[in-house]
């Protein structure tokens, strides 16, 4: 199983238009090959950071996952919306 | 219910020191008053970088367990095996 933190810092001005861009991944890639996790989280304190906390059978899976047509959207999306590229973290679960 | 990120950049030199030191607070974690997850994972392509990822009934939940000795314990810890001070993301899921 592979774990995956994807924290995204939108520009402030664009809060509510990133938010709906990354609602609108969910449905579409909850039903792709290997999710078994994709739940989508906002800072209470800092509206602006969006975490995404994931769980991938494989990492071939992530990696479709990543070529789909709404991530490739995304990834576009990406560079009108946010402060800062988006920060993906592959982990290991320990405990 | 509470999301929490709570993530963790140890020192080079002290990253088995560093995950001894958070693993060892997951058993008395766990069964704390509305402990509802609590797991800890340790970013595959930079070993320094380690993340709880939790979940609290309540807020109070979690102000209590920032009480209890062994987080008092960590946060002394954390003086010594940290690179910079623990960064903790406390969130809305929103879906």
């Amino acid at each position: 199983m592979l774990y995956v933190i994807a924290k995204s810092v939108s520009k402030k001005e664009n809060i509510e238009e990133t938010k709906e861009a990354m609602l609108a991944l969910i449905e579409p890639t909850r039903v792709e090959k290997g999710c078994v996790q994709y739940d989508l989280h906002q800072d209470q304190e800092h509206p602006e950071n969006f975490f995404f906390i994931e769980q991938w059978d494989t990492k071939e899976d992530l990696d479709k996952h990543l070529k789909n047509k709404h991530l490739v959207k995304w990834a576009e999306q990406q560079k009108v919306l946010l402060a800062s590229p988006m920060e993906v973290f592959m982990m290991d679960r320990l405990a």
